[in-house]
């Protein structure tokens, strides 16, 4: 009953076989090797078109090197209010960047509103005035409260973008779930809807440590090697990362590790919504759920071994919270089982 | 035949072993879970006292976080002018300090000398003068040429550092082959002879991707974590590093891969001695090899098959360099076997 | 009929005349010299306590490094959603701080509402979240729309900064205005009402450039003049920046100058109330008057002579905005006459 | 007899005179009224080829500023060894560049050596090494050992930054004093000889506060612009500047004054030569004199109430220093006097 977040999950035993299977032998370092690319050359033909891949440590630093490879002076990206990005990754981003600022852009439910990002980067745009250059505008894949962009929905935003001269970046930490909740190929969902450039995450979706940037627009993020090498992000024995992404894109085991992960989200907000104690904050689209619960029946469910955490109200919520209740996360991954939401499910329904 | 870089190889099969028995289940993320505190607390024996580990993505990262953690405003850390984090990280250092700057130390071979470092730091030690801060000074065990500072060639360095008020950090990118050769116990290498915080490598001895910041003092670095988490090199899936340090760290391993690399290294060396048309520019300490060798000759050796590359001439070089002569630098690793060094023997008896 | 912007005036023949008479003779560098001390010493008088005083080039200097000098790694300053130093200053408190985050507070008419700085705050202060470390709560006196914060409004925002454990800045570019409008002392102003540490302007006030950090608690900021010094913010001959503060603090000169452009801004008002084709936006507390106009009315105006810029929309703007009206700002300064806001009268009047 | 620096002087009587002048009346602000385009111009003419010019706080910003508008990821400017810019500017460079580096070179008496200086940039330029990006050549002019470099000095420094696709810049903290010492142009010493950006200082030479970054060529600094407002450093009331700028470039004002300040070291350097007590350590070339003196007898002198300071050993340096000498600088400005000079005169011969 883990559901605090998929990063508690190990690997897929797939990636750990891979591993192992590369460990012995000789390879050129710095991520020239031959396995390297291979790796690749198959991140090329799922998104269906020349891309360039930098593996990276983490999420974050996938997010942070993206922008820095956006950066102007005086730079100003523009990012959902509650973008990861912005409120949750200790400030890498303004590191990365040597201070670049996020300008928080609202919109329901995780998703940026496209009217509002082009008023917010209006502000930024008269000639003469010394308040900063708009650098990119950035998105996040499957968002932070569990929803989905569709495809109209980036498109409408990478139509702002485009029209200020601005790369679309999405944070793609948990890209799998997107495209396993929506059946969109990758291509469309990114490249073909006006997305430049993409943290693709593996290490929330059974991957050990698997980040990279994927920079699809060959136009934009041309110094990310070099920034990459600065930021002492640059691994040696990169065919560590790569045994896991070839693992990973083999035989969608990515796809079918997001799918088990977003199917048990959805039978868990079934089991949330059947209980008598609790209720849904909104409707999940991906593998995480957001739950109306009591306080004192969340400390008792918490109590009783089940992992999850109280989450801030976010724009666009429009239920109703009463005196002692809050709202929770919580996140399934490829390692969720049906019985572990089973067993929540006779708890909750207690 | 491979010589180019300790990085080239990929993982000793227990680490390789030890990752896949530590796949499955879950556990807490970001360093806080079972294995994590058993690792940390591994290090704490090893060095025979309670250290603060830090794992981090590669070697770059923890030197130049490590002088993050050491940083002042109008910071100067001093370090051997051929140090690798001065000339060979990409200015990782300065990045990670937003501008601190190194300031050069001679000294033969690869070591500072002290009194040499003593001036230097004088240089910036007046009151009122508008120069800098010093911060730290920094040495590397194994040097980059192959040598290996004595522990009374650490205290004569610390005992300069100490006097000024400075915290002392080691890049042990190659620690357990100085270790390996000297047979000194790590502690007596590091904090007992005045170390406050080292870059503990395992990457470049037989792990896939295991480097950390150790914190000796516990009266220095006290911000790294907080450096790290904005840096985006702090891992959810920390377990991923422990498992390899698990096994590193049990029975030796890391020793044993050590001393395999070191003793390759010593191998390569006489044969190299032995052969008709090279010599040993100095002699070698650890894992690396240095040799002069006629540039037509290092061709027909690289066309033949084996990797070396050439390298500049460092200070405290005695030797002579014939007019067609270069320095080349040959590294043996955990997997470098004598097969390989003996076939490369022929090769240059030839 | 100049209300471009007060830092449009040169300086007050006092200020010049002092300059003059300080040019000649030898005086110790680096804000050494005995009329720097005395200069410093004034401020204390002002202030009514002992203050350090660091003079900088510009007012974003001066904000800069005032968040550099409360920084914390992972910062997170909380300051209106349209402060000047947020939106207006090009990222230099990012800059300054390597990448620290200005996080935006909502607050009618350019003042922060304190229920909702609370909010933005306690969004960081949960000490296991990977979010960033609160450091700062920044005020605007006057504000960038021409009101300004009572003490009681002053008390309101540092008691919840103080509840946080925060330093509160206050941006006092027009300083002197609020001081003149409010007939409150500065020390009421400041630190007696929870303030710690100012950005002290001259230059829009009279001088020619003279704009000072003045830390009012000397627990916060300890590390101003290092880092100035590294900013390259550091006058060597500082008896300049002396010679025209010692000049406008005497014989209140710089009330006088505020008085002055504060009463044309009142005359002003008055002027737009009275024509026909014009009206307030909202009631002008300091220099600035912000009127709602026709925008071809506007545009007349200004082929007429007429120096002023339209402005955005503010929180807390509840008047009405016709199809084609907007909001437009004019500023007063020490050097307004009478004579130009009638001859803008007339014109108005049509 | 103050001969500590040439900043303790105040400003001459025509640059107070023309401040005066330009205090009254309104002026567009942030460097776009009419006097400093004029002042602009006036630029254009003395280096003989229109120049864009930016107005910065101080030397050390002009320098870091320069460095920062040549920067590039992981760069490396090369300097002398003991560069101003590197070792007494508490790391502005670093700050303003985000962690460049500046590579010490070497070269007698202040100036860089060619030889050397092709070497250290061949460190950086092996392709695939991850050292790091030349980024510019920067040289002293006059140096901070009084010596000068000859046109066929800097033609030779910068054939080599040339040949490396270098820009070349120059810190003329003390650039007329050069000009005055060579009777060489402007123009022939800095574009017509390679230098594509100046450091051009009047503060110690008789302004106030009057530096800038003068860009030479069109082809390098190109976001000069954006780099300063970030820093803090664009001024609104910049005529403030261009008044003293304007009475500097009249009339050979600047000249003047730099010929009075290195008449005044000439005439220090000869009365030293007469003393029994001490004698010069090298040949002073411009404003700066450094002499050998016995440490007993300089505290005698200092006594007496002469001002000046000890100094370092400078490379180059090819006198003896006997047990209880040092070296000691003697700064002479625009208004240091014979009567000075002769009462040290006095005073030294005993």
């Amino acid at each position: 009953m883990i559901f605090a977040s998929d990063n508690w999950a190990g690997a897929h035993p797939d990636i750990s076989a891979n591993l192992s299977r590369h460990a012995a032998g000789i390879a050129t370092a710095y991520g020239d090797g031959e396995l390297d690319r291979a790796v690749y050359q198959r991140f090329s033909e799922i998104f269906e078109r020349e891309v360039a891949v930098f593996f990276v440590a983490t999420g974050t630093a996938a997010n942070a090197l993206s922008m820095a490879a956006c950066n102007r002076i005086g730079g100003v990206a523009f990012c959902h209010s509650e973008a990861h990005m912005n409120v949750d990754e200790f400030g890498a981003a303004g590191f990365y960047t040597g201070g670049a600022r996020m300008s928080p852009v609202p919109g329901p439910l995780g998703r940026i509103n496209p009217q509002a990002l082009d008023r917010a980067i209006m502000r930024y745009s008269q000639d003469l005035a010394p308040a900063g250059q708009p650098m990119a505008v950035t998105i996040t894949q499957a968002t932070e409260v569990g929803t989905v962009y569709t495809v109209d929905d980036v498109k409408a935003v990478s139509e702002v973008a485009r029209r200020h001269g601005l790369p679309l970046h999405m944070d793609g930490a948990r890209f799998a779930n997107a495209i396993a909740a929506t059946d969109i190929s990758p291509a469309e969902m990114t490249w073909k809807s006006g997305v430049d450039i993409i943290s693709f995450g593996g290490t929330k979706n059974g991957c050990w440590m698997a980040d990279a940037v994927v920079v699809l627009n060959p136009d934009v993020a041309r110094d990310l090697r070099l920034l990459r090498q600065r930021a002492g992000q640059t691994f040696s024995k990169a065919r560590f990362i790569s045994a896991q992404f070839e693992a990973y894109l083999t035989d969608d085991l990515w796809l079918r590790m997001a799918r088990q992960a977003n199917a048990m989200a959805a039978r868990l907000a079934e089991t949330i919504e059947d209980a008598p104690t609790g209720r849904l904050a909104w409707l999940p689209q991906a593998n995480e759920v957001f739950a109306v619960l009591d306080r004192t029946n969340a400390e008792k469910l918490q109590a009783a071994g089940a992992k999850f955490y109280e989450w801030g109200v976010p724009q666009g919520f429009d239920g109703h919270l009463g005196d002692n209740e809050a709202i929770y996360r919580f996140v399934a991954s490829f390692a969720t089982t049906a019985e572990d939401v089973d067993r929540f499910g006779q708890l909750i329904a207690g």
